[in-house]
């Protein structure tokens, strides 16, 4: 059985065939038009998966930026204009002729750890994104945590500093108005990539920050972390996170609390947006 | 059917005897022992317990501080230092001679507070005390989070200000190290209960930012507050709270969160035992 894996986020669109192992058989990409309107985007999303040459898979699973509605009915990803209320879920059955399933990006993500990444055998932790934006996936005792609408997992809106710098739908203070790659550029007038060394530790210590937050309140032993923010500032960022919560992490249960990479690469993507459908469906991927 | 319900704390001790509707037919309470050995403590919950007039309960169900191992084998209350990794579970069953069920009391607050309070019918919540410490229940889609060690909800221990007082056990910045009785008398010099206005309108901000933060991070749609402190401070503390709420919940799914007064008054902690043991065994209470 195949899975028709399509990760869909504000600067690639990616689709693939996934079989129930996770192994990822084919791989097609382009980047998510930038101009259009969202039916030009529904075209290049179709467009790719035409370009699959199997057609065989049985299910259809969907990674899409958030918010969405609960199950994905319709999609308004914060960073993909084009879509506001974009109704994908129907839209992708109609064309396709399969059962779809749809979920934030960052909640894939969390799913593909949980079964074959870094977060294999752990039964709560987080599974986090620090790109252009901060986004989260959420697994305690072995389930993935929706949310009264399929919205839990907004780590970047957690509280991490007396901030003053607030910018549209970013209240001052929170970690996605602090130290997204958005918030970075805005800050230093340059892209995160060229950050000094003082913007990345202070991006680990509020990444950090929001993790031990989380940590302790959910009682969780683990984040694994990717993005490109994260992966490119790479060690020293993971060194001051690891800090951060080092120091705030001192309950029993908390201390020991860690924060890693990801394990499953540039796959993790596919590879989650595949977990969404089995998921969906009630196979064992090891998180309900 | 009925549930003899224990609720242990650092101030006093309670029991009662709770029908499968919640009501609670006797209630007992004494001062919690300040000196003594943790047998002398054991000693009043179960002179307490000899005192009901009624003897056919069919389980028993506990609410008791923090921290405490998975479904509360040994308890090491922060605010009780005579018990330390104390088999609570294990001694009461001895005792009483019924299966006995043993939760930490911000959870079985929660629980409570679904069940028959103010988050009866709402499937996404928390329940906060804001007292001498801050703890909380977490009630996602219907279900009460436990953690990977059953001490899920520690919102006292979440990231609030870029503050720089820390006492032991607290670093700085945590809700409880900058805004609960403790922190507020530490502060102050002086009980909470004479707390200035000013005060009262930073704790509430302070709660407030630590609900926004989860509720940003969980999807939920209410926290209903008991404890001394917030129910002391009264209106003007939820006030402040629900202002800083609102400045932070700025994504559409959490927008209008609300932050009220508990429903159930002083007989919450006995229900909240109640339905830690009606939980346990599988009893529908609206909570899973």
């Amino acid at each position: 059985m195949t899975t028709l894996a399509i990760d869909i986020g504000g600067t690639k669109l990616e689709v693939a065939v996934v079989d129930d192992l996770g192994n990822v058989h084919e791989r097609r990409r382009c980047p998510t038009p930038q101009e259009g309107s969202g039916e030009d985007l529904f075209d290049s999303v179709t467009g790719l998966i035409g370009e699959l040459r199997a057609h065989s898979f049985q299910r259809v699973g969907v990674g899409c930026g958030g918010p969405m509605t609960r199950q994905g009915d319709t999609v308004s990803p914060l960073n993909i204009p084009a879509w506001r209320e974009f109704p994908l879920r129907e839209r992708l059955r109609e064309h396709l002729g399969r059962r779809v399933h749809v979920d934030n990006d960052a909640k894939a993500f969390a799913l593909a750890e949980g079964w074959l990444g870094a977060a294999r055998g752990i039964h709560d932790y987080l599974g986090l994104v620090v790109s252009t934006g901060v986004g989260a996936g959420i697994v305690s005792r072995g389930r993935l945590l929706d949310g009264a609408s399929g919205n839990a997992g907004h780590l970047g809106h957690m509280f991490v500093a007396d901030g003053t710098e607030s910018w549209p739908g970013h209240p001052a203070g929170l970690l996605e108005s602090e130290a997204s790659g958005t918030a970075i550029a805005l800050r230093t007038g340059a892209p995160a990539a060229g950050a000094s060394s003082s913007v990345v530790a202070r991006t680990g210590t509020l990444v950090g920050r929001a993790v031990a937050s989380a940590v302790n309140l959910l009682d969780l032993r683990l984040a694994v972390v990717a993005g490109s923010v994260a992966l490119g500032f790479g060690e020293p960022f993971f060194r001051s996170a690891q800090d951060e919560i080092d120091r705030l992490c001192t309950l029993d249960f908390a201390a020991g609390a860690r924060i890693v990479p990801a394990g499953l690469g540039d796959a993790a993507p596919l590879i989650g947006a595949a977990a969404v459908a089995l998921r969906a469906e009630g196979h064992d991927i090891g998180i309900a």
